[in-house]
């Protein structure tokens, strides 16, 4: 996978997906909660009684529907109510409403106050589209499946659970687990756009086997990542002059240099964290740069040569960061914020300074799917309409460099994931608007042209997601964003299986770039 | 800090310091240790007392000297030996000599085995240059101190213990350590071997600080990372061709691509993991890909939209490596057991493709002091002629960049860490051919002249350091290696800081590379 969003964009999709989807199903919210107040003051029942009242008729109404209190009681400085709603005007909207208004009424009448509201018992019970497959479980809660009718039920916690809008995130949670069931298993939609003439290769060797082979790539000391010497690095600088000097130049893309860390935060904000917590790689900083506390470490590793690993685990935080996995998160963390004056628009950056890490366990192959790569990412942000036409002129440019330069034979596909077409819910336009483009390259090695072919870039725009994550605005218009992944793994992978790894076999067009290979050092 | 070899270097010869400086003083050996035998057997006493006779006036000996089985007994099947020595055939080493020939000896007689044999316990006693200042701690012993008398006291141990060496890095690390409490706070030595000529600077302002006035670049989301607008990311780029275009190309360097990661292994064997484990970025992997096992960590940030410490704890696996600190070890590593052609030496290499980053603590300014950083690192290995003369090659070429280009006011001096001047033990000659030279550039903001000046960068040669940690060899002769950091942002803060930010204002020879800025993106 060079790029996340199709993944993430198949994440965002499926969060309005489930928004249209459970709108015409019931939902029910029956919670029970305590007041805490600030005295145990006698003679205030009245004023609790005629505010409930008030409450049940306007405070706690949504137009027609809302919340209604039940009952409730008082004991001590313990104020208990029943509170039931159903979709609209929510019960624990409604609890920190009356703890707002309520608390202002004692305050005036008797002086007292009300300390924190908390949910003794919660229960909220909603039908989900399809029924559930197998038994599903969410923090915080148990929860009870009845055919298509889901329980939940929560039992005691604070204030800020209520404030912090838990609520509302366990049932998305919980709806998206149950539907997640259903696509188990189910691939990514694939459409073909395009593709070129079928083009005769050089040849029909894996070029990862044959560059190993020669001494040209070596595995690095760590899982899944390579050392380049210098043919292979040759290479691969090359494929990245073209992809600037070709395609981003040429278009107006300008650098960026960003840091190679990526606050986990950052990631909440894209969506990353909760979509591939295990495909990173996480960052810990030392407790402590005095060398006084590493002394034992040190004595230890001066000893015995090895790594002391419990001493390690002491000195060692729990990591707030992880490497960067795509280059967009940092970009669009830069722009937090921001109003982009009409004049920088569309804002076209790239950045190539960072590798990215992507822990992988099974399929690894040569230098194409591995845990380290290097690749350039381009970021564009504008309008709608100039998004599109961005994303028309990178797709000229990139067939430029397929066709005439690479020489490559090669396909553009729409990726978009299975269920949203089963449910028919993208329109054709918002479909062709925002999206991904795969791009791939037939690898000779692995067959004929019916194998499955290496993504080799994408294009996507993913419409106000970034935008509005990280606040980023123009003068007037919403803006929209999108971004461009380009392999150079994936393009010398591409490139070398169709053409060989000999220069005078190689494209003129490609020749204009690299028409000899540095020498490689000799071992005996 | 461009570069860790100045550090090292002086570990390394502090090491051979000690060597020097500990052999005229006394050493005292003497070792408990039992052999466990395969069986409880009668009648062998003859055998070992024969033994022990024999072993004492040959097995035992080097040459006038060696150890001394002053007492044994044996009960069940435990036999148990004291044995003393000076410095030479010492204790441990005779109780392994003993285990091997009495084990063969009783075998043939006796059918009996040596199972294992264990240190009892172990007093070593040896006299040190200077007396301790403070007290001084050691794993695996209790220490204590009798003016330069010091005694080393190791409990019970198994067979390991005296087989990896574990005794003679103890006693070597207790003599460093009290050997350093002697230098703490003092500065490396310092030398002076050339400047250019003054050069009147176009402003006096501090080029970071301006920088992020005008937002060309952005204090990164952690700590000491900078993210690098286009006008900011075009010059640090320019700094890297000239480095390329103008030094390394011409003198014949070859460029490779090498991964970020650096196992900790390869930290022990350069020096690094036991000289500094409190400036790296430590690399976790998850402990799981699989999306099952990372479930509640998922769930919990979407409720929550935080970070789940307590989970992500779980999840994460303690770190194997870390965050490249300086590219050379990977590149030695990549060499790893190599015998280099005589055709191909001197071996010309360099890497520019990751980032490297330190932990720091205080001290950091600007885009000059950082977490993390950009530099080129050249590494070469050839005969001690090869590297002398691609050293002068070098210095050459960096004279032209900073004459010719740059035009910074900039000079040389020879690093040597101060105690060995003290000592008078490395040879005026020793010291010119081995050692660090570092280049440093006037920052005008500080003040004049007398301030401290920006290291930019540095030369090393290392001798036979890292060839021989690495195993790397030519046919013939053996091989030397060193390095040259060249640090992107250091080269960018001396010549913004002497030349101003105005393109107008800068020399032909910088503006061949770079007359015009990019624009940058407006923000309201």
């Amino acid at each position: 996978m060079i790029s996340s969003h199709a993944y993430l964009l198949q994440r965002e999709q499926w969060k309005d997906l489930n928004k249209v989807a459970s709108m015409p199903f019931t939902m029910e919210f029956d919670l029970k909660c305590t007041f805490i107040l600030s005295a145990e003051a006698e003679g205030i029942e009245n004023t609790i009684k005629e505010f409930v009242e008030d409450a049940n008729k306007s405070l706690l109404k949504k137009g027609e529907e809302g919340a209604q209190i039940t009952s409730w009681k008082k004991e001590g400085n313990i104020l208990e109510m029943r509170i039931i709603s159903g979709r609209k005007g929510r019960s624990h909207e409604g609890a920190i409403r009356i703890k707002k208004h309520l608390g202002s009424l004692l305050g005036k009448k008797h002086r007292i106050g009300i300390r924190e509201v908390r949910i003794k018992e919660y229960i909220i019970t909603f039908d989900v589209e399809k029924e559930p497959l197998k038994d599903v479980t969410i923090p915080f809660a148990a929860v009870y499946v009845d055919g298509k009718k889901v329980t939940m039920k929560i039992g005691e916690q604070g204030e800020e659970f209520l404030r912090e809008n838990y609520i509302d995130r366990m049932i998305k949670v919980l709806q998206e687990k149950i539907q997640a069931q259903h696509y188990e298993g189910k691939k990514e939609y694939w459409e073909l756009i395009w593709k070129s003439e079928e083009k005769k290769p050089v040849w029909d060797k894996d070029p990862s086997e044959e560059m190993q082979k020669k001494g040209w790539v070596v595995p690095g000391p760590t899982k899944g990542k390579w050392f380049y010497r210098p043919p292979a690095a040759a290479i691969l600088r090359t494929m990245e002059r073209i992809a600037v000097e070709e395609v981003l130049i040429p278009l107006g893309f300008q650098e960026v240099m960003e840091p190679m860390h990526v606050p986990l935060e950052t990631w909440i904000k894209t969506g990353h964290l909760e979509g591939m917590p295990g495909e990173f790689y996480y960052i810990s900083e030392p407790v402590s740069r005095d060398a006084k506390e590493w002394e034992h470490f040190i004595d230890l590793v001066k000893i015995t040569k090895e790594v002391p690993i419990e001493e390690l685990r002491k000195n060692v935080k729990i990591p707030k960061a992880g490497v960067c996995y795509a280059q967009c998160p940092n970009i669009y963390w830069s722009l937090s914020g921001k109003t982009i004056a009409e004049k920088s628009l569309p804002l076209l950056l790239f950045d190539r300074s960072v590798p990215s890490d992507r822990y992988e366990s099974g399929g690894r192959h040569g230098i194409e799917r591995v845990d380290e790569f290097h690749r350039v990412e381009a970021v564009y942000i504008g309008t709608k309409e100039q998004l599109l036409e961005v994303k028309e002129r990178l797709m000229e440019r990139y067939k430029h460099v397929f066709d005439n330069i690479l020489e490559l034979e090669w396909r553009m596909a729409r990726v978009t994931p299975f269920y949203l077409q089963q449910a028919g819910i993208v329109e054709e336009n918002e479909e062709d608007e925002k999206g991904t483009i795969d791009f791939e390259a037939w690898l000779p090695y692995k067959g004929g042209r019916e194998k499955e072919w290496l993504e080799i870039q994408n294009i996507s725009i993913v419409g106000e997601k970034y935008t509005k994550a990280f606040t980023i605005k123009s003068q007037k218009k919403e803006v929209w964003s999108g971004c461009s992944g380009i392999g150079l793994e994936r393009w010398m992978v591409a490139f070398l299986a169709q053409k060989g790894m000999e220069p005078e076999k190689w494209p003129s067009g490609f020749k204009k770039y690299l028409s000899e290979l540095p020498e490689m050092p000799e071992f005996l």
